[in-house]
């Protein structure tokens, strides 16, 4: 039986192995860069662990590992280029290191090649497999679509249920793709595939939450990047739209204006000053409180799942270790 | 038996058939605009007669041919993005139509779309199939790179034979793709299959190069458009590397130092000096020559292809049509 170490371990190695240098380099450099610079690897952990619940064979999945953590890696890279972020996991963004035009077709590159990855190995349900990472990927795009729609529109159009269903495409149906992939590789059953995806996509929402939570209350030092951005930035997450849900009008009319105010001389005053609305209207708690209840729905999930104790821990202990980060 | 007409004809009710709107409206309505601006439609002709070839059955590519044109449109999306191209068949481009995020985020979904046709006919040789399509899309993006580094190395740094291999990638091969993929899903044997791909890279040399010559001696009023947009824009094509290999020593060189001027004051004078240029080489009746003898190979290659020469007519048609074309 593998731990959660074996399979992070798996698939750094995975990523080791591999060679992403291609001709012409001026568009495989970029790609090598992006694919090596880390990350948690989350999603082929999943693909892996979810493919071993149901006795699948794991050098049966390293393909569709290799292309799930690429396309996920492809769609970090547009999405970097049209939210302008400079950094990505404290490395110059492709558009920042190379140019425009250089992070668009190396990400166009990046998508085909999750697709050949995904190729690489036959299977009687290839094309149940292939119709779930393709749906997927197209969920994925309505979901940072839907994203951008929410800056246009501002904090006050935008509600708890549109954010959790833009969360719910953008980031917790990979998650759930990555699982059903694996457990499709595996030919489990339908109904188990499906208890997987669902367990996925509580993960996914509960990892997303969570991500809000800390960009306002992580531990810098901790965390490893200043929090704030989402206030400096405007950005509409799970923080602001559940303050609103707490606040009396006067409290929503000054959250609504800060989250309006552009190039605000004194950006750290604005930061403060959100938080310590956070703090008058009660946030931190229960946002807390509805992160733990989405990993509660995801850890019912798994435990409904028919397999063996043992092949689930894995997957318990992502899901521990994820529910008590801190970054 | 099918003629030219009755493709073309059944490719464009395909397209009128098929709904590409979705929610979030800012992602599809870009993507319907984008499929619906027309064109000419050759790779799904090129693929429902090649499967007609080998008696296959139309209601299944129809899927595939959705697919190849929607990949296609994807590239010209992102193409006329990384040029920074206004126009596409005389309308304003989806970067300018929208903005540069739009195209981004709703090309990448193109690609996904084009994923999902692709995916909706079964076949024993959908992972042939796919795997066809697949690497076609990354030989495509790295004939794109391939044509963005000539640009920044300049005119006199690349070969006429760096420029039919870029051209090959990023044209020729997704017309010898889609004759492929038709025949393919018809269960044609692997010898008609190769000989069919070789015959969509004549086809598509030769098409990119009339393009280029059509550039520079274009009918204007038939060809739709104002000739010698190249040599505006400093572009390096079959022309001008074809005429370095016919000028003497200040032929050259003044040729390499017009295609290295930016922002002309006159514009005008800088086509007419570099047609003059041409002319005084003897381009013309070369290119001309070259092309032919391309469009010959094309046509030699079909003659060996063992199928009927009625089910061949249509694609004969085409490449007549092709080799006669003025705009």
């Amino acid at each position: 039986m593998n731990n959660l170490k074996y399979y992070l371990g798996r698939v750094e190695q995975l990523f080791a192995d591999e060679c992403f240098l291609a001709e012409p380099r001026e568009l495989y450099e970029p790609i090598d860069y992006t694919l090596r610079l880390g990350g948690k690897r989350i999603r082929p952990t999943l693909l892996l662990a979810a493919n071993a619940l149901f006795g699948g064979r794991e050098e049966e999945v390293l393909g569709a590992a290799l292309g799930i953590e690429t396309f996920h890696n492809f769609t970090l890279l547009h999405d970097d280029l049209m939210d302008r972020s400079p950094l990505r996991r404290g490395q110059p963004t492709v558009y920042r290191k190379w140019d425009e035009n250089t992070a668009v077709l190396s990400g166009d590159t990046m998508f085909a090649l999750a697709w050949r990855y995904f190729l690489r190995q036959p299977s009687p349900r290839l094309r149940d497999i292939l119709n779930c990472f393709n749906e997927t990927a197209i969920e994925v795009c309505e979901g940072q679509q839907k994203d951008m729609n929410f800056e246009r529109r501002g904090l006050g159009r935008v509600s708890l249920d549109d954010y959790l269903d833009m969360i719910r495409q953008k980031t917790a149906v990979l998650l759930a793709g990555a699982l059903k992939v694996g457990a499709l590789y595996a030919g489990a059953p339908e109904a188990q595939v499906d208890l997987l995806y669902a367990f996925g996509l509580h993960l996914g929402l509960a990892f997303q939450m969570q991500d809000d939570l800390l960009d306002g209350y992580g531990d810098t030092a901790v965390f490893g990047k200043k929090t704030g951005q989402d206030i400096r930035d405007n950005k509409i997450s799970y923080l602001p739209l559940t303050a609103l849900t707490l606040a009396d009008e006067p409290q929503r009319e000054e959250l609504l204006s800060l989250f309006a105010t552009k190039d605000t001389p004194d950006e750290e005053a604005k930061v403060r000053r959100v938080m310590a609305l956070y703090d008058a209207v009660g946030l931190r708690p229960v946002v807390e409180q509805n992160i733990a209840r989405e990993f509660q729905s995801a850890r019912q999930t798994l435990d409904r799942i028919a397999a063996d104790e043992a092949l689930k821990a894995p997957l318990r202990e992502l899901m521990e270790t994820l529910d008590g980060r801190k970054k």
